[in-house]
């Protein structure tokens, strides 16, 4: 055994020759990764991952939703089935992937029982077991320590839920070097994820061009969300959605998380509406998630148009600046200010932008952070770690989901906004510290405005960044795509990542 | 108060002018319903149902689906919304709704914050009050016994979950009165339930027929998933699938449950494939489940021009036969001794067809039962109540899902199927008591067939059955179809239950 983890060479994950292949290496690279980062604290160690099961819609016999791997398993193993673990030796890098063993009947109901060596062959891993052997096989390995998962997702305040089996308490347990570790090498993307990433990207913005060409007013929010998820399956194999599909027209632009089952996207869109899409497929468990915003008519209003590139300068000045070494908070504030100033010019906000930010009219406006790390979660992982800044404490900055510094090979989103909530404007108007900088007249002008977000995904570059996303942003752009007036091969896929 | 439940006037569910409209006096009408029973068993009585809550995507800050009702709650209540309660009371028949008390925030993600009175006009509930008043508000109507739901699911095995919160155990809880009662209410469907089922049904069936004109050889079966679920939402409005998708091209339309994410629908379809497409969606909670069988390139070959008239024959005949008094157990048994003789004229059996019945011979080529009831879930409740047939233990009938006797209004799929499932073909090869019946030369021909399985959705009737599913069934028909000779006209709405 060398220290290197296995190359057994694997498979591939896809939907088809006209979508993306994804070798298997991805995942085994993954893994010596982890193991190289491990050694630096310990040798004498096995890392136990516990795969996701499936969820029961309540007492029935479906499911929740058809079944999507956890995603630090997915990081690790690759593995598209429930109910697995896998283990990977820090000394020898060898790794273990355990199958559950499923009764004969099980053939009749979903399939050909998979043997270990097709799981073998196609995840690229030799030493494949079935999960009731999962105790022996440990046992046997006889590492000093077991290392399982455990740690705050800080988006959500949930806890990953450490691997467990029947017997695990016989074994000594680390709850505490993993987490940290894996956590953080979830934020730098390998060549192999930026690729796949690219892909869904790529596959997301055409489903948003579909989209705006489609919408009229008179469509129901819906039917927007309907004509996404179908282009993003039918054309490019993303059978799910990253995350529930905001679709908000006119004044439901402005409800953050518009489209949940209280509000389903179901409103008519009207003429005059600006529409604020906000969706993203996925891919063998890699996120997209874009937003684009566009004038439901396929024309700007003058309004629409001043709102809109207000966000539109925000966005391209943080792409100017976003490059290694800029701190993710310096660019939420330099997209804040920038949007400020936008509104000042635009005669809805009145005195020195810096006074006003430093009062927390940003928050007004963008209650939201300016982006996210964006990998196999859409808020991806690592974005406070105990040896990375901590959150800001101040107000319109306190929403920021992660305070890092930038580096090469991080993917996040950008994506500033502008917002009339009513709740906020209002308290922005009693706030004495805050009502000064409004032209109330104005403002009230906007009162069901709506909003605006431009949200692109990008990758940190050795000098910059790239942006993934392809789809039309200039206001004249848009007009032009929604009129007909510009061609697809605006957009084309230069890295030939899918077939279509 | 009167004896009868409240009767304010609610709104409707509803996606647009459209798609059907939703009188919430579909639900007020069940928990009337409810009332009635139970006051035969019981009237100083409250009966608490508790809504179903958001399920996280492990431990991400994103949902495993957009948020759908739990059943019970949905057939009493309709209300959309999560983490609510509902409370009647049995004996002056008044409702009461219990919702979440959001923080001010929540405005700002979530939507406006839904105040009392909108729940109340939304869902015609004169008591809406706040979840943390559930205890004051209970102990005020201080009844005798409080009645919350406990029973198995015969269909998962699992069990529902009784309503619980803080305090609970200051009351005295029956969990045993209400769910036989409201599990076999459930079972007839009102005028206004069987409306929504005819509805959903109606956008099923047009998006399988727009799936069947679609598919071609060289397309991936997951294609014609992504058609169908885009035109049950963008037309119909229905968000979710009932279930998984299956769509099984060629040797996989053997595999019943095929479409999980270990199986995703990912095959290309090939040239002489028959394609079996299992697929309904779902409206306010309400399922269709239609299975449509069809050869890939349009034309039946003469093997599976057999194969599908030996299932269509069997349908036929309990078409024929369906209607109160008669036993779904005798309605499989039929289905199977049909097709079994269907078989035989087409050459693969030979031999005396009740004997190759009692031999088991139907469980082999038809490992699953004639249907199942269809409602609120895909496979409704009710199947096996304690004062209703128990569930057969013959091969070949201990997987019906009810062995019940048929009355008018209730709603059922009739889905005979033929499969050649390579485990059961060898098993019954090998066995003495089967292996006689089959002609192995002609078995063997089969082998890579797949699979034929035809799913309707019939409604019991006063003297016989609806079926309520519209597509193309006959040979002649589907090629009629699949060729663009056979008019949309032909599916038309009769009931004009939607505007398309």
């Amino acid at each position: 055994m060398s220290g290197e983890v296995s190359t057994k060479k694997g498979g591939v994950l896809s939907m088809g020759p006209h979508t993306l292949q994804i070798p298997t290496e991805l995942f085994s690279l993954n893994r010596q990764r982890l193991v190289n980062s491990l050694r630096e604290k310990i040798t004498d160690a096995l890392v136990l991952l516990q795969g996701g099961e499936e969820v029961p819609f309540y007492d029935t016999d479906i499911t929740y939703n058809v079944f999507r791997q956890e995603s630090y398993f997915m990081w690790a193993f690759g593995v598209i089935e429930a109910e697995c673990y896998g283990a990977i030796d820090v000394k020898t890098g060898e790794s273990y992937l355990f199958i559950p063993r499923h009764p004969e009947e099980y053939a009749v109901w979903m399939g050909p029982l998979a043997q270990i060596h097709d799981f073998s062959n196609k995840y690229g891993i030799a030493n494949v077991y079935y999960v009731d052997e999962l105790k022996t096989v440990l046992e046997k390995l006889n590492r000093a320590k077991i290392l399982t998962l455990k740690g705050l997702n800080t988006d959500s305040g949930l806890t990953a839920k450490p691997a467990s089996f029947d017997g695990i308490d016989k074994f000594s347990v680390d709850e505490a070097i993993l987490f940290p570790v894996i956590a953080n090498l979830r934020v730098y993307k390998t060549e192999h994820e930026i690729r796949v990433i690219k892909y869904v990207v790529a596959v997301s913005s055409y489903a948003h061009r579909q989209v705006m060409k489609f919408i009229k007013p008179g469509n129901y929010e819906y039917q927007g969300e309907a004509k996404f998820l179908n282009a993003c399956y039918e054309k490019g194999g993303c059978r799910h959605a990253s995350y529930t599909c905001i679709c908000g027209s006119g004044v439901n632009g402005a409800i953050l998380h518009y489209g949940h089952a209280g509000c389903p996207n179901a409103s008519p869109i009207k003429n005059g509406d600006i529409c604020l899409f906000d969706m993203g497929g996925n891919y063998f468990g890699y996120a997209a998630d874009i937003t684009c915003t566009f004038p439901a008519n396929g024309k700007f209003s003058a309004d629409q148009k001043m709102i809109y590139e207000a966000v539109l300068t925000a966005t391209l000045a943080v792409h100017k600046a976003c490059k290694p070494g800029v701190s993710w908070v310096d660019m939420h504030v330099l997209a804040n200010k920038t949007m400020l100033e936008e509104l000042k010019k635009g005669g809805l906000l009145q005195g020195d932008v810096n006074e006003m930010f430093e009062a927390g009219l940003g928050a007004i406006f963008q209650p939201h952070g300016l982006g996210h790390f964006m990998g196999l979660d859409v808020h991806d992982v690592g974005g406070y770690l105990s040896d990375q800044p901590a959150r800001p404490t101040k107000v319109g900055l306190n929403k920021l989901r992660t305070a890092r510094v930038l580096e090469k090979g991080m993917v996040l989103t950008i994506e500033p906004g502008c917002y009339f909530i009513d709740p906020l404007i209002n308290k922005a108007l009693e706030d004495q510290k805050l009502n000064k900088f409004l032209v109330p007249g104005v403002i009230e002008r906007f009162r069901k405005f709506g909003g605006v977000r431009i949200e692109d995904d990008v990758l940190v570059t050795e000098n910059g960044m790239e942006d993934l996303t392809k789809v039309p942003r200039s206001v004249k752009d848009i007009e032009n795509w929604m009129s007909g007036n510009l061609d697809e091969s605006t957009f084309l896929d230069s890295d030939k990542l899918f077939a279509w």
